[in-house]
Parts: C-alpha cells; structure tokens; sequence
C-alpha cells in the first residue's frame, strides 16, 4: 500500500549534508531501545483508556451522530460561531482552511457552494471563529450576521474556559434578544459529558451538546468532535479525514523506528535539540497549511515545554516551534534560517499536487523564461532550492511529503504529529498531556477580574505592581 | 506632549523581578555610550541620504500624489490585488488589518463603506494579498473577483522578484483578456524609478507607477508608496500614519538612552540576547495587531540574523523573533513561555481602549462574576495575570503600550520598531540592510525553473538531489 505520507530525511542527517549536521543514521540507530520503550509506553496508556487521541480515528458513531445533527438544524442557518480557544478552535481552523477555499468561508451567503459530504441541505456553512476575547473580533463577526442564520458552537472541555464563557455570553443574549427561547436551537456545546458550567448551562436550556472526552486533551481533540463538527458544517468529508487518520495510526504503531513516521519526527527533532538545536520551525510550502502550522504550534509548544520531568526534576526543557510558510517567508525568515545561528531544525511540507494550479503567461524579457510554466512548478522549486541551499552549508531539514490536500491525506498528516508528539514526550522525558504553567497567570486574571475565591490573587497582583520601581518606564 | 506609545520595562529587570532576569538597571546605563554610537552611526546614515526609511514620514507630496491617483481610477473600481511578497506586503497588510474591521475587507462590494480619510469617491476598496506564488491562494481570488472592478498593484523594489513576477503575468493575462488594451488602467506598479523588468514593463505599457526609493529596502518601506498605496485605497488616513511616525522620530534621535523608545527596545532585546535570551516574542494583546506581529517578525528576523559582523568576521548571529497573539496564545505558547527554557524575552503591545468594547451580560453559576464587565476589561486582565505570573517565575517582559488604535499611533510603534532595528543593528554589530542569505536558494530554485544563465545552478542542484542516500526515507 501506498501511504498517505512520506517523510525524506536525508538533508537531516550527517549522510545527507555531512558532519555539520551533528546527527546521523548512527544515532537514529542508537534512539531505537529508547523510541521503542516510549511508543510501548504510549500503546500502553491508549489500551487502558488513559490516552484517548490514538482511538478518535475509529469513533465512526460519532460521525453518523454529528451527520445527524446537521439535519436537525433550522433550515435558515449560513453561519456558525465557533467559540473555543487554543485547542477548542486551532484543529478545526486547521482542517477548514485546508480543505476549503481561501475565498469560500468569506462569501456571501447568497452564493452557496455545494457541501463535498454530500450533506443532507447540500450546502456548506461559513466558519468564524472569533477565538480570542478581544471584542474587536466578535463585535465586528455580530454587527455582519444575522441571529435567525447562525449557529454558535461553544467548545470547551471543562467548561471553565474564561474567554469562551465571557464569549458565549455576549453571543447568547445576541440570539436571546432577536429570537427569545427558541436561541436554544442556536447553541451547541462542545465539553465534558457531565461536568462544568458549560454543561450545566446547555442541559438547563436544552442545547444540542457533544462530548469531550475525558482522556482527550484539547490540543489532541481534532478528531473529536471539537473539530469534527465544525469541519463536518463547513461541507468537509470527515469520513475521509478519519480513514486517513486510522490508516496511520496502526503505521505509527510499528515497533522499528526508520518504519515508524511519528518515530521518525519524534526522534530526529529530539536528537536535533540535544545537538543544541532546540527551535523547530514548520514551514509548509502551501498557503492552505498555515492554519496547519499554527495548529502544531500549540501542539508542540504546550506538550513539551515543561518545567518538569517525568521522574519530577526541574529541567525547565521544550523546543520552541515557529511556523512559516513557503515560498512567502523565504522572503521574512528566511535570511535568518540561512545565515543566524544553527539552532534550528526545519520541516518542509510538500504537497505534490497543488488543488488548483495556474500557468504562467507567455511574455517577453526578463520573466520569458517563466512562460508555459505553472506556479505550482514555481512553488516546488523554490522549496528544493532553500532545502538545498541550507544542506550545502550544513543546515539541517525534512520534508514531510502529501500527494494532495485532500481530506484523506489531512487526517494522515494530523495523526501522525499528534503519534510524533506523544512519542517525543517519551524521548523528552516529560509529561505530553498536561499544561500546569497556564495556571498562576490564570488564577491572576481571575482576581482582577472579581471572581469569588480570588480575593487573595487580586491582592497580590495589586500590590506586586504598585511595588515595582516606576522609574523603568518610558514616557515621553 | 503626550508620547503617542510608552513602554513599561521594569519586568524586564532585575530592580522588577530579581536577579533572574540576569538584566538590571546597570546594564542599561553601561550600554549608554554603545547605544549613543549606534545611533549617531544610523544618523550619520539618515543624514547622508544612505538609510531613506527614517525621513518617509515626511513625504508629504507623495501623499498628494496617492490621494491624486485614487481620483483616477475607474469608478467602478471595489478590489485591489496587491501582488507582493515580504516587504512588499507585509507592511500594507499589518496597516490594513490594524485599522480597519475584521469583516470589512471581505464584505461583499455591494455594502460600501465610506473611506475614513474623505477620500473624493466616498468608499474603501477592499484590499488582498495574495502574497504568495501559491496558485491555490490567486486561483481562489481571481474566481471571485471581476477584471473590470479590480486593480492590481505589483510591487518589487527590484523588480526581478520571480514570485510577485509569475503572479502578475497571471494576473495582467486575467485583466487582458476581458479588458484588451485598457487593461493598463487596471495595472500599477510600485518598483525602482529607473531600473529593473517591472519598471520595464510599466513604462512599455503606460501603467500607473510610484517609487520605492532606492535608499530604502523592502522591510522599512511600509511608509513609502508600498504601505501607504493599499492602506490609502483601503480608507485609511495616512496623513495621520505620518505624522505619528513624524512625532516618534524626533523622539528616537534623543541621545539618552532611557528616554529613546528605539534605544530602550533595541538594549533590552541585545542585553537580554548577551543573558542567553536569543528568542524574542512579539505578543499583543489584541486580534487587529496579529499581522504587526508578522511585520516585525520579518523585521527583526532578517535585520539581524547574519554570517558576517561589520568587520567581516562570521558570527552567525540573529535573535529568533516569534509572533503570538494575546489571550488566544495563552492557550497554545504559553505553557512554554511560563514552564520551558529561560530562552525568551516577551514583549506585550497593550491597547488602552479596544476600537469597540462589548459589554459581558449578567448571568448565574459560574459564570455569574463576569457580568457587567466587558471583553476588554478581560483581556486586559489576562494580559495582567500573564506578565505577573511570569514575573514572579524570573521571566522577563515588556510592555509597549498605545493609547487606541488609530492611524497616528499605529504609525508611532511603525517607526519605533523601524528604527528600534536600525540600532539593534549597531548593538549586533551587523549590517541591519541587507540580505544576502536569500541569494543561494533563489539562484538554486531560478535553475530549475529554467532561467537563462542559471544552467550552472540547474545541474548542480539535480546532481546534489540524486546523489542523497535513498535509505533516509520513509515511504510506507
């Protein structure tokens, strides 16, 4: 069987760009006791039902669930509100954007496009996700929608989640005023199946709801219904997405690591920062694939970067990712990658087959040359002549290889960095699945903001502010 | 008077956090006379017309002429393509994003908005970007827009830039076809005045052109006809872009180094690189200033990240600058940013009076606190909490802050962070203006696109691809 995915490293390794590279077949060798001793303890967490992600490729009940409620929705609905922040919107921008046009999610309503599932309406919804609690955002999505077509979907796991509540409230009493009880038809929950406010609110009201599960963090819950159902309203073909999903899952079950693709990533970019690289840039060649990027950001960022490990020593560890796209950042980043510090290791993501490509005019001078050729080609090369350019002097990258963009091929690339992050939080000796960090800064803002409870915290961020000096202040 | 933008440091010294930040007050003085040196040296620059981005604030024809050429456009103008990449777009976009609202740039051309700056057709016009050689993104955008409402802006300094090139055949062809020979009233180019294809090509053709001054490069030309063409086209004020810039840079030639803002970033950013902090975060905390963040990424990134210091030597240096959005990144960097490695300073842009407020509705539960508050009051509050927890973690920040977003004070932090660079320059000790590092790859990737007199570059990288080890691979 073909797979979905390929991943050339040989531009990572000594063999490929020599010694500079400080990382060669050797050490991939040598990682394998270690990677296998990790993957069996992530196999291990996922067969006693610790570790949820690695089985949401297999929930095909759900699929039929979440077509089902698409049914039910009032015929009138254009637009959904997804209301979630970090991981309760990062993996369903993600897909989205991938999947659909660039211009598709903006258009007016009046020119509907057919759903590529095959929905039962047979058109798709436009997106927005306001995922910040800036009111910039959402008072500007509210003055343009209209409540009688809009669905919001509120996602958070433990219902907690401040932005999203302070959203969702906003959102609410903007149903509630034009279509008084009925707004309940207009809310959806998206978190824990018993716990929390958000689930309180939406049984009190009688909102249709979806479960989070309990063994899925938010960062992992693409294939939950977290991203799933907005994917599935935006017309995608979820079933598609999970079968790519599924395909790789048992690929990154294998126990040889140069067989194992999410070993392969896990490892390289584990042995590529204990050789003093610890910036991993994500720079796909293909404009779709940003939300991509920033997707892995979250994933790679808040699953690694720990102040502890796994035996509970402070080790203060984790890589810092930085997204990018080709060819754009070539002319942003890219001086930096090429001439700065060799502290980086770069994956390139190439999509063989662009979803749509242009060919480029006849003309005369300069640019003749270009005539009869297509952006696409263009594209391409540009991406072999950075990976080139850095591997002539010793910097170091891989290429993570897709046939086309196409769901199938999303849920592949989308298992197999969740399968490369578990896997390196092994190598890296750290907990993937939890983020304590987040805490204090939270537990402050809760103070400032009068939340019960948080009398003490708005005390002391009070006082530690009045007592820093006032002379370190630029003001004119 | 008071200073369009001020800057809070004291959490990012010791005398405010301890002795972790490894950074105090004392270092700041120390760096006095390397500051004073740098800056004369970027003045001497200024002064001898070498460095042309420090006096663009004060081109005030070049606004009368902008504003003359929008009056002879056709009327039944509503989109504009800007067909650059980099410096070319970057700084139009960070402009158009910060100042208008989020749904306005899609919305459909029927509902008109009027154009802030009074301009003489009463409307803004919606701006794209298709910045990048990606066919998915420009296919996507041409499907929707008409040739005879579209005018298309390539921008190249040089104008041998291949992807803006390859796009803007595409996009004259587009034109050409439904327009024939008034196609050239729907094409502008913005390049040298003199020299290079684009220019070549605008004079042949009878285009309407405007000048990026040879003394001024691609990432400090958002205030020449590069940025100020598409944000004037898009309503924006651009008088008053200049004359915050105009007010900032009077301020950022002061010889003191605490009361320059330009001084106070460009130290900080260097002194805590010399403390092992290489990775530079830039964090506002507001959802309009997502593409600044992505402007001063390009800024910072390929200003200082170089091989070889002003006395030739290599060094290989540049801080790694990464962009982040407050409160979203809370959820998905910050984690790494609280817990990881003590690698990074962090700057937060906080905005005094969001552009619309949203006020939080009353409600019971959990929830409950929240009412009455409002969205901004929120996010203020966790920009609080987050600096605070970090604070009290030794991890430090900064704190740039603007009274409201408008046209005046965005062009005030424009030209702080240019000229923040220019010093930074001086205190890396590297050339802040060039880019050499890009050359291999382009040359590299022109080969294989088959550019006369690149045959050399063709073999070389053909031969160096087949020549890899075919065993780092994996493929199924």
């Amino acid at each position: 069987m073909t797979l979905p995915l390929q991943i050339d490293y040989a531009l990572a390794l000594s063999e490929g760009i020599g010694p500079r590279a400080k990382v060669g077949a050797g050490h991939l060798s040598e990682e394998q006791p270690r990677f296998l001793a990790g993957l069996q303890r992530v196999l291990e967490k996922v067969r006693s039902g610790e570790l949820g992600f690695w089985s949401l490729p297999q929930d095909e009940p759900l699929v039929d669930q979440l077509e089902a409620f698409r049914n039910t929705l009032p015929t009138e609905i254009r637009d959904v509100l997804v209301l979630g922040i970090g991981g309760s919107s990062l993996g369903a921008r993600a897909v989205i954007h991938a999947l659909t046009d660039p211009a598709e999610n903006e258009r007016p309503a009046e020119n509907e496009r057919p759903a590529q599932n095959g929905g039962a309406q047979g058109k798709a919804l436009r997106i927005h996700f306001p995922d910040n609690s800036d009111p910039w955002l959402l008072s500007a999505l509210l003055s343009e929608l209209s409540p009688s077509s809009t669905v919001a979907i509120a996602i958070s796991k433990s219902g907690g989640t401040v932005e999203t509540a302070a959203s969702l409230l906003v959102v609410r009493q903007w149903l509630q005023r034009e279509l008084a009880a009925s707004a309940s038809k207009h809310l959806v929950a998206i978190t824990d199946p018993e716990r929390g406010p958000l689930r309180a609110l939406a049984n009190e009201e009688g909102w249709s709801s979806f479960e989070v599960p309990a063994n899925v963090g938010g960062r992992f819950s693409v294939l939950s219904a977290v991203g799933l159902l907005p994917a599935q309203l935006a017309g995608i073909d979820i079933r598609a997405l999970l079968q790519g999903a599924r395909d790789m899952a048992s690929v990154c079950e294998r126990e040889t690591l140069v067989q194992n693709p999410a070993g392969i990533l896990a490892a390289l970019h584990a042995l590529h920062h204990r050789a003093d690289r610890p910036i991993h840039v994500l720079m796909p060649y293909a404009d779709a694939l940003r939300p991509f990027a920033a997707w892995y950001v979250q994933l790679w960022a808040e699953s690694l970067g720990k102040r502890l490990n796994t035996r509970g020593e402070v080790v203060e560890v984790g890589p810092t990712p930085v997204p990018a796209v080709g060819a754009t950042d070539q002319h942003a980043q890219g001086q930096l990658f090429m001439e700065g510090p060799r502290d980086k290791l770069i994956t390139f993501v190439s999509v063989k087959h662009p979803p749509r490509d242009l060919a480029i005019p006849e003309s005369t001078g300069d640019y003749a040359y270009l005539g009869g050729k297509t952006l696409g080609a263009l594209l391409d090369a540009e991406r072999r002549g950075t990976a080139e350019a850095l591997a002539r002097d010793g910097r170091p990258s891989l290429t993570v290889e897709i046939d086309r963009l196409d769901g199938y091929n999303l849920g592949a690339l989308l298992f197999v960095y969740e399968a490369a992050t578990a896997i390196a939080g092994e190598l890296y000796e750290v907990n993937a699945f939890d983020q304590p960090g987040v805490e204090e800064g939270k537990r402050l803002a809760s103070g400032l903001m009068g939340r019960p409870g948080y009398e003490d915290a708005a005390a002391e961020i009070t006082r530690a502010e009045a007592s820093r000096p006032a002379n370190c202040r630029f003001c004119g």
